[in-house]
């Protein structure tokens, strides 16, 4: 491959081209009429126009993405993420035209797509899933006797339904029956139809994930970890690595998961596999994402593995030229997303015109952007600014580095995600690693953005040195050692 | 140390700053009537004027610092590099105020500051000096002797000399004598002295350095080279760590060495012992620099330690938080000074106003600067506008990036050493890790900056590719295997 397209924008376009630039490979960019001026078509070798600014009518159409090829001489195209990074169809309709798509096998796609599917696909593994039932229920007695098996909390799940109708958490078995038959009540009312799954409650999960590889010789394996538990509107807005609550046995065990699920498919190329994780610190699949995922620099930076150059190495039939044992994990990293929305309007997108805009820089500071001062952020588009992204020895630097950096971030005509960010650096909950996926929920309200952040930097150092001073820190991985469920049950178990 | 006072400007006293706040550590700024509009100056909490442009008027006056610090009760000064930083009776001038130098001790500073006393000092440890007669010699037959003692090539000096004058380079015995009458007769008219010293002529120079640190409680370590042979006007502009041709066991040799040389004065702070290195590979001490070095990020990125954060906690009698055996090398990193001055004229500093500057981002790039886009650089200092150093897991990477972000970097308005960065890192010899200090005299001329840029990258791509193919590079630390004499002396040593 001597030139590739990147079909995709913003950031993820920027930074792909820049792992293409690195090894000496030509770059096309493509762009929408919103795009004209963007910065990954100043960055490209060359650039195609290919339509109008809904998505719809240019980056998610697969003929003009193919035909834009054809144009330059492109022979892989890079998907980024969103868009056709995840549409089996489109990459059959890439092999069909004799490209290389810079992913995994359509096969490997339309398999881990669908959540079934992927379930099925890796229960030969023996792959650990939340527990509960494969199939409806009506029958209350033999309701209970699973519930007891699964064990509380349960939560009971009309077969039928969706948006929360007739799902109920049920905390201990004196309060089931009552619960179940609200449950069918309502579920019959709603859907016509009573029957029920149960399935375990998972109410303090952590979302942790794996970074996988493999190539087409038959090597798969893992990265580490990333922790992205802290989320808005169910999604990710700080990604971290490594997790402040996993243990080396744990990590082993679920990196061997991750492989294993990836084996299911015969999985080539850059791939994520989900993990909900309860306060036992058990771990269950959810889903396995096959793409390069928007907060894989935290694992660039802790394993110094550059992973778009490796997705590209790997689409050329080379294989991976390390093994799982050369692989360590050196430092800590974080990940903001600086997002263009309004955290006290409940998070919602605040487009506009990056009226000042300077970012970052000096030690362990990386930030992956696509805008520059002056420019509009596009309303059509996902509503992110840059990724800023701190890396220190241990996880007590990496968010010193943070705040500093988040200070340093100048942007104004829109409002951001970098005041939020800072929130998060210094509330005693991650600084303890003490969260969970409801951190928001807890923890976040527009008011708390109006204290002064003197206040909130001396509470913040404070917190730090007495979780210090009480040893309640271990400075070498920041892993708290005691004051959380989380971290209760990682000592009985390290 | 709640407050610190940095006695410096530029992007050292930006960096330096960066550090203190993620430690939660308030800075004051000081300035001179140029630098009014500087970063550095809006980075601070807070900033005092300190006197007119020229140094001796402002950066360079001891008192005016001392006095910013009481009146902003700043308890330590971080002094940076050049200005003050290396004046022993600075350093004892703040100790009497009461205040504390983020630096070694006046004593230290003092020995090291000359090279006699620093010689003497290194003598007790048996540091290796660059072999020769210790004092001046008159008769030649002894002179002779001595010569043949030392081994050729030799340097024959005017012991009251200086400037060039009465110095012969000899190559063999055979030529000794007439060279040595020449230089007597030459330094007799010139000095109206005729004795001479005797030295081993090192004609292909690798300048080393190790970076040291040492603690209040006696601890001394070494955190490995800095290999700065690239100079232009004798003064480094590319550095790298690692050193392309050092072993393991001579990196533990100079190591030691150096480590010596600090405990020699009880070394305290942040230090860099340097050497000479000849193509046997042998090593000579030069001299110690108590200070922090320009150069100190590609030491910092390929260990993963904070410096200035060590030299705060240093200063503020915390002992290293680390062993030498903590200590470990990962991946490659490359720093190349941004200089207003114009290659094709000399190295001549080229001041003006920077109309264009935007900086490279992504993956393995670090930007030290002290401007932005408008500014001007000010005719009164050193004209370095940044620091830009890249970051890869090994030479190749690191020297990729390199490229990628001095294609990046837009600065207009100003002639900068960016496309001779360039040039070097696509230029053979370097690649292939077989050059010496004299690599700008040999190979630079104003021309090959003309070469159309395309052609350049595909010889360096080639040259590359070559060497990778007939394994002449060890990818993992890009160490070239054959091919020159450093590299010949290296494999049989190894």
């Amino acid at each position: 491959m001597q030139k590739i397209l990147v079909a995709n924008r913003g950031e993820i376009a920027l930074r792909i081209m820049r792992s293409a630039r690195e090894m000496g490979i030509k770059t096309v960019a493509v762009y929408s009429d919103a795009d004209r001026d963007a910065l990954h078509v100043r960055y490209a070798d060359e650039a195609v126009h290919i339509g109008e600014a809904p998505s719809n009518q240019s980056y998610l159409v697969g003929d003009k993405i193919i035909s834009a090829c054809r144009k330059t001489g492109a022979e892989g195209i890079h998907p980024g993420y969103g868009f056709l990074s995840e549409n089996a169809a489109f990459a059959r309709q890439v092999r069909e035209a004799g490209l290389i798509l810079i992913g995994p096998s359509p096969e490997a796609m339309e398999i881990m797509g669908n959540k079934l599917s992927a379930k099925a696909a890796a229960l030969k593994y023996n792959i650990p899933m939340v527990p509960g039932t494969e199939e409806a229920i009506t029958d209350i007695n033999d309701a209970k006797e699973r519930a007891v098996e699964v064990g509380f909390p349960i939560l009971i799940k009309a077969a039928a339904g969706g948006g929360g109708k007739g799902m109920r958490i049920v905390e201990s078995v004196t309060d089931f029956e009552e619960q179940m038959q609200l449950a069918v009540s309502e579920a019959t009312s709603a859907f016509g139809d009573g029957s029920v799954f149960i399935e375990r409650y998972v109410s303090s999960p952590r979302h942790i994930e794996i970074q996988v590889l493999g190539d087409t010789h038959g090597n798969i394996l893992h990265l580490f970890e990333r922790d992205c538990s802290v989320q808005r509107r169910h999604q990710k807005v700080i990604e971290e690595a490594p997790s402040s609550v996993l243990t080396p046995e744990i990590r082993s065990a679920m990196g061997k998961c991750a492989v294993d699920v990836a084996r299911s498919v015969n999985y080539t190329g850059a791939g994520t596999v989900e993990f909900i994780m309860d306060d036992q610190l058990n771990f269950y699949f959810l889903e396995m994402n096959t793409r390069l995922q928007v907060e894989h620099p935290v694992t660039e930076l802790i394993t110094g593995i550059d992973l778009v150059k490796e997705q590209i190495k790997i689409a050329r039939d080379e294989a991976i030229s390390f093994k799982q044992e050369d692989l360590e994990i050196k430092g800590h990293a974080i990940e903001l997303r600086v997002y263009a929305e309004d955290p006290a309007n409940n998070f919602l997108p605040d487009i506009g015109t990056l009226q000042t805009y300077m970012t970052p820089k000096g030690p362990g500071v990386r930030v992956d952007d696509g805008f520059e001062q002056g420019m509009e952020i596009p309303i059509y588009y996902d509503p992110m600014i840059a990724k800023l992204i701190t890396y220190g020895k241990d996880r007590e630097e990496a968010i010193g580095r943070m705040i500093r950096a988040i200070d340093e971030y100048s942007i104004t005509g829109i409002t951001t995600t970098l005041a939020f960010g800072k929130f998060v650096m210094q509330h005693e909950a991650f600084i303890s690693g003490n969260f969970d996926t409801h951190f928001v929920k807890k923890y976040f309200t527009p008011e708390v953005l109006q204290t002064d952040n003197e206040d909130k930097a001396l509470i913040a150092a404070l917190v730090m040195e007495k979780l210090l001073g009480e040893k309640k820190i271990n400075l070498t991985n920041g892993v708290p050692l005691e004051s959380s469920n989380w971290v209760k049950n990682r000592k009985s178990l390290s």
